[in-house]
């Protein structure tokens, strides 16, 4: 994630822009606590092909050179952005992050029951994956 | 895009997983007119970083071998969701669509603008970006 404003068209309205990102530049957005530590960044939002709404996003956390980072998915409703830093807040404590779901190479396949055990462990409203 | 479901877990649930897309997999998704024929693809979502809702969808129509492809805005709620073709259909006449905002090399700045241009062109309440 770069502070710099994209430059191949003109920058017309200045800040405004920052409020919408591209899909695939989600990747590397930063995720801090809210104590203002770094915690890591966003790895990829989990959105609902049909409404256009991102339900989780999933943080990469921890790691050095690439080595030892996990993934955690987290409601997206948890997440505070902040225009200032153009990144994250989580807005839960640490810890419960840290004892949540969680995975380090082989990602689960994101459905009903994973997407409900994640909902359930944050204790926030599962969301209907149903195809109809 | 591919039809063959994830299989690095446990498949739970089967169909229902597939109603959730990860940002970085958005890349590829197929889009028709609604009459049926292929138009090209989604390049991108653009995503309001506050609410995590999609605004506006980059579709790459056209094009041979990587050459010749062009990007057109498009504001999500023309597109619909077909969850037997795991794909979109654009609701609009096709002639529309080809006359509308888009860029072949360039990528404009996607500020309020631009957003404001691409949501009048389509006739779209204009969405309002400004932080605040």
């Amino acid at each position: 994630m770069s502070d710099t404003p994209n430059t191949t068209g003109p920058l017309t309205d200045g800040e405004a822009t920052s409020l919408l990102f591209a899909s695939n530049k989600v990747d590397g957005t930063k995720v801090k606590s809210r104590d203002g530590d770094t915690l890591g960044s966003v790895y990829s939002l989990m959105i609902n092909k049909r409404s256009g709404n991102t339900t989780y996003a999933v943080l990469s956390l921890g790691g050095f050179l690439g080595m030892g980072k996990s993934y955690y998915p987290l409601p997206f409703q948890l997440l505070t952005y902040d225009h200032v830093a153009d990144g994250y807040i989580v807005t839960i404590d640490r810890r419960l992050l840290e004892g949540g779901p969680s995975w380090a190479s082989n990602s689960p396949e994101f459905n009903q029951a994973y997407a409900d055990r994640v909902s359930n462990y944050y204790g926030v409203t599962p969301v209907d994956l149903t195809l109809s």
